[in-house]
């Protein structure tokens, strides 16, 4: 929401086919030639836009990078329905975990973090993170499961795995994954 | 020790004092004028050194960059002793937090993160905090109080912290620092 107001932009409109040619056009241009040599004149050539609409609407490369990450790192389905809230839980943080510490993953989390002066991209990625979590727990809550809160989830299990990613990797499995999961679960009930 | 090693420098030596030269430059430019126009020549100038030391040394502007964020990062003192595990604890975490989120420490954590192709610079961070927590739980044990794994301190007080600081910063107080610390000393005893 966030972003969307942020840009302005209608779905179909001229602003929508703008920014959908300018995102397609640096994918292509990253996986053709990496990131180092990316410029805004070849995004835009690539785009069929002027320079100036990109320094426009993106201010520059990094902003425009970090747009881009964002809407990549938008989860593309709903989290999988295991059975229990241990095994949702479980199954969605090993993913997120293995999405999150590729070398794509990183990449992205970087240029999020790096080209976004309000914070909102970095808070858009958040809430992605949050967004799926409350569907696990709104559905465990269906079944009559105890659950902890979103909050609680985002403290001990996506902020431990993204402080490793970023800071720590050494030694980061699915097994840690797992135990934070269970620790959130746990009898203490948090 | 991993950033002296990958830097080789001896303390004392010709290494060491153009190191403390250009770190000294590129500070009083930020001060002087921001980083958005900082550029190498420039810190070069100050610094007294040739552009090619620099890009010899340092490879470009942002790894400059981190390497001088993380030696800002580096805490000065030792954690103070309140005279208890949890009002040691406390208190580090609160003065972690202040530091951390001031808008001089989110620009710090950015340039580490950022001008760090090896990840070396980050761990380095994770690395002082780490250390001031060690400090804190050994202080705890000689006292004869249980203490929680520096892993568990860091997943649970440090990952939070350092998560919502970058990625969701909206309601982030030191009530939420000390929350953290008491649930990690808890009955529950991780």
């Amino acid at each position: 929401m966030k972003v969307m107001s942020r840009q302005m932009v209608r779905p179909g409109g001229r602003s929508a086919r703008v920014q959908a040619s300018v995102h397609a056009a640096v994918r292509e241009l990253v996986a053709e030639n990496g990131r180092e040599t990316l410029t805004v004149p070849q995004v835009a050539q690539r785009a069929g836009v002027t320079p100036s609409t990109i320094y426009r609407r993106w201010g520059d490369l990094q902003e425009l990078l970090s747009d881009v990450a964002v809407e990549r790192l938008r989860p593309d389905t709903a989290p999988g329905d295991h059975g229990s809230l241990l095994s949702d839980l479980t199954s969605w943080a090993e993913q997120f975990l293995d999405e999150m510490s590729s070398p794509t993953g990183r990449a992205y989390i970087r240029d999020a973090l790096l080209g976004d002066p309000d914070g909102g991209n970095a808070g858009q990625c958040s809430a992605y993170a949050a967004e799926q979590i409350d569907a696990v727990l709104a559905r465990a809550a269906e079944r009559g499961e105890p659950t902890p809160g979103t909050e609680a989830v985002i403290d001990h299990v996506v902020a431990p795995l993204m402080y490793r990613i970023l800071f720590r990797p050494d030694g980061l499995d699915s097994a840690y994954a797992r135990r934070l999961v269970t620790a959130v679960l746990g009898p203490a009930d948090r």
